[in-house]
C-alpha cells in the first residue's frame, strides 16, 4: 500500500472526514446552524417536526407540509407486538441506552429497509416510535403497566410526556420538550454521527447505522453529560454548599460534567436557550433550590476555570422540572439526534466511498510460529 | 475552531487514524500478520482459539494455557433463555446479520459490562456464544427445532458445525472451519473495526462497540462478498459456461464480487490458504462442478482484468462443501472477527481520545427563519 500519512493528534481532531450540507458547529459568528438557520432562531420559532423536516428535506415546511408530516409521524407512533414482547423481557435495571439500542436493532429485523428507496420511510418510522419505546419500557419495567402508545398530542415532544406521565402535559412543558429536541437534533461529525456514517459507507441498512450510533452516544464521553450534571446538582442543598463543594472538587481535580466543549471555545449556543427555559420551568413549579444551585455551579465554574455550561448542564434541571426520570435523559437525546443521524446516512449514501482509514503499526516484528509443545 | 485540514480523497483512505499492535495489512513482504505472525503460518499450525488468545493477550498460549482457555469458552457456549425467546421471535426470513446484531445488543442488556475490568470476560462470552446464536436461530427458523447449544467439540469451529448439522463433523471439516475463522479474525482498521473503535472512543460498553461493528460488516461493500461469490458461482453449470458468462458480465461492466481488495495490490494472502482447503474439500465430497467453475472464474478474472481472488472467493465453495447455507456465510465472519473487534476495543480504551473528525461544509449560507404562515 502507499505510505500512509500520520496525522497530528489522535481522534482525527480537526481533520476533515467528509462533506456535509446539514450543519455548522462553531463557525465564526454562527454558533450552531442547521441548513443555514441559527439553532436559536429555530428553537424560538419552530416545533421539532419542522426542524426534522428541514434536516431531512433541506427547507422548512409550509403549514400544509408540516401538517402532512405530523400526520405521517402520527400513524407510526405505536410499536409492533414483537418489539413490545422484547421490551418486556429487558431487565428493569437495564441501562436505558441498551434498551433503545436493542429496539432499533429489533426493528431492523421486523420492518427491514429492503433498498434505499425506503430510507425516508424507515427514518420517519424510527423518529415517530422512539418516544414510545422509552415510555413503554419505562412504564412497564418500573410499574408493570402496558401503556397505550397512542396519544392525541400534536408533537412528538408532547406525545412523549403524555405517555410517560399518563396525563396531558402543560403548554410550557410541550414547548420546552420541542426546544430540547431541536437543540439536540444535529451536531455535525460528532462520534455517534460519525459512527453512523462509517456504517453507512459500507452501504449497510439504516437500522444498522442508527443502532451503532446509539451505542456510541451511550458512552460517558458523549451522551451521558446531562445525567451526570443532574447527579452533581442533586448532591447539594444550597447555592453556598454547591459553591464550596465545587471548589473542593476542582482542588481534587475531579471531572465536572456539563461544562466546556470539544469544538466550542467561548460558549455553547444551545446553553442560553435551555437555561432560559429551565428558569421559566423553575418559576412555574416554584423551585427555589435546583435552579439556584445550578446557577451557583455555573458561576463558580466560570470564575474558577473560565469554563462555560454546554447544552447538557441546564437540560438536567429542565428535564427534572418536567418530571422526567434521570435515566431517560440520554434516551431523549436519541429521540432527537435520530434525525441528525438519518440525515447524515442519506448524505453519505448520496456521495459514498467506504470509510477505511489506516493505522500506525506499533506491534512486534515478524516472527515464526513455535509448535505448541515447545512453547 | 482551528482551521480544519482537508484530506485528499474521501473515506480517509491512506490516512492514519490511530495506532495498533494487532495487525499489519499489505506491509511489504508481510502480507497479513497478527501480532507479528504471518496469517498463513497461524492457519497451518494453530486452532482458532490459539489465535484468539494471541490477539487478546499478545502471545500464543502454551498447551496448558490453551486448554484452560478452551475450557473457559466451553462453559459460555449456551444461550440465556431470554435471548432464545428473542431469537424465536425473529422472522424466519430475517437477514441473519440483523439477527446476530440484535443478539449482541440483547446480551448487553442481559449481562452488561459494568466496568472495563470485565472486558475480557464479556469478549470471551461473545466469542463463545456467537456460533450457538447462529445455529439456534437458523435451526429454529428453518426447521422449528429448539436445539441444545452444547456439544463436546473441542473447538468453536467444530461446535458450530455440530450444532448446525446435528452430527459430528469430520476432521477435515473441523480443520477448515478453524482455518477459516483464523483467516477472518483480524484486519486492521477496516470499516467494521473502525466502527468499533469510534464507539469505544466514547468509552461506551463493549456490546455497543460490537453491535455497531456487526452493523457495518452487514454492508455489501464489506462483509457480503462470500455470499455474492456463491451466488455468482452457482449461476453456471460448467467451467466453459462460467468463462463465457463472465466475459459477458465484464463487457456489461457488472460488478464481480470476491476479487481485488482496497489495500492488497498483488494478491490476498488469505486466498492461497482457503483455495487449497476448498480443493481438498472438493476432492473429498467428489465435487466436479463448483470447484472447477470457481477456478475458471478465477483464471478469467486474472486474464481479463489482472484481478486476484480475495479471501472471500474460495470461501464460498469451501463453506458450501461443508453444507453451510449461504445466508450464514457473513455471520461466520462475525464469529471470527469478534476477536479482532474486541482486541481493538481494548487497545482503543488503553490509549483513548474520542474520535471526532470535522466536516467540510457545503450547505446554504446563513439565513433567517420565515414565520410558517409566510412560507
Amino acid at each position: 500500500m502507499a505510505e500512509a500519512k500520520v496525522l497530528s493528534g489522535a481522534g482525527l481532531r480537526g481533520q476533515v472526514a467528509g462533506q456535509t450540507a446539514l450543519c455548522t458547529v462553531g463557525k465564526e459568528g454562527a454558533g450552531l446552524t442547521y441548513r443555514g438557520y441559527d439553532v436559536r432562531d429555530l428553537a424560538e420559532h419552530c416545533c421539532f417536526e419542522e426542524v426534522a423536516y428541514l434536516l431531512f428535506h433541506g427547507e422548512l415546511p409550509n403549514a400544509e407540509q408540516l401538517a402532512a408530516y405530523q400526520a405521517r409521524l402520527h400513524q407510526w407512533r405505536d410499536l409492533p407486538d414483537v418489539l413490545k414482547e422484547v421490551l418486556e423481557r429487558a431487565p428493569s435495571n437495564a441501562h436505558p441506552m441498551d434498551v433503545i439500542r436493542t429496539a432499533c436493532s429489533v426493528m431492523g429485523m421486523l420492518e427491514p429497509e429492503q433498498d434505499f428507496s425506503q430510507q425516508q420511510d424507515r427514518a420517519d418510522r424510527l423518529v415517530a416510535m422512539a418516544p414510545s419505546v422509552m415510555a413503554y419500557w419505562y412504564r412497564f419495567s418500573h410499574g408493570g403497566q402496558r401503556i397505550n402508545c397512542n396519544s392525541d398530542e400534536a408533537t412528538l415532544g408532547g406525545h412523549f410526556l403524555a405517555l410517560l406521565h399518563g396525563r396531558k402535559p402543560s403548554e410550557l412543558e410541550v414547548k420546552v420538550m420541542n426546544v430540547s429536541l431541536i437543540l439536540y437534533a444535529e451536531h455535525e461529525f460528532n462520534a455517534s454521527t460519525f459512527t453512523a456514517r462509517v456504517c453507512a459507507s459500507t452501504l449497510s441498512d439504516i437500522y444498522s447505522c442508527v443502532t451503532g450510533a446509539v451505542g456510541s452516544l451511550r458512552g460517558p464521553l458523549h451522551g451521558g453529560a446531562n445525567e451526570a450534571a443532574m447527579e452533581l446538582i442533586q448532591r447539594f442543598n444550597t447555592p453556598e454548599e454547591a459553591r464550596e463543594g465545587l471548589l473542593g472538587m476542582l482542588e481534587r481535580k475531579e471531572k465536572i460534567m456539563g461544562f466546556g466543549h470539544a469544538i466550542y471555545r467561548e460558549s455553547d449556543p444551545r446553553n442560553e436557550v435551555i437555561k432560559e427555559w429551565a428558569k421559566k420551568l423553575a418559576d412555574t413549579v416554584g423551585d427555589t433550590k435546583l435552579y439556584p444551585i445550578s446557577v451557583a455551579i455555573d458561576e463558580t465554574m466560570w470564575e474558577q476555570k473560565k469554563l462555560f455550561p454546554n447544552a447538557d448542564f441546564y437540560h438536567a434541571s429542565a428535564y427534572h422540572f418536567m418530571g422526567i426520570p434521570t435515566p431517560l435523559f440520554t434516551p431523549i437525546f436519541v429521540c432527537s439526534r435520530l434525525v441528525g443521524w438519518c440525515s447524515h446516512v442519506f448524505e453519505q449514501r448520496a456521495n459514498n466511498r467506504i470509510i477505511r482509514p489506516s493505522a500506525e503499526y506499533i506491534g512486534p516484528e515478524q516472527r515464526k510460529v513455535v509448535p505448541i509443545d515447545q512453547r
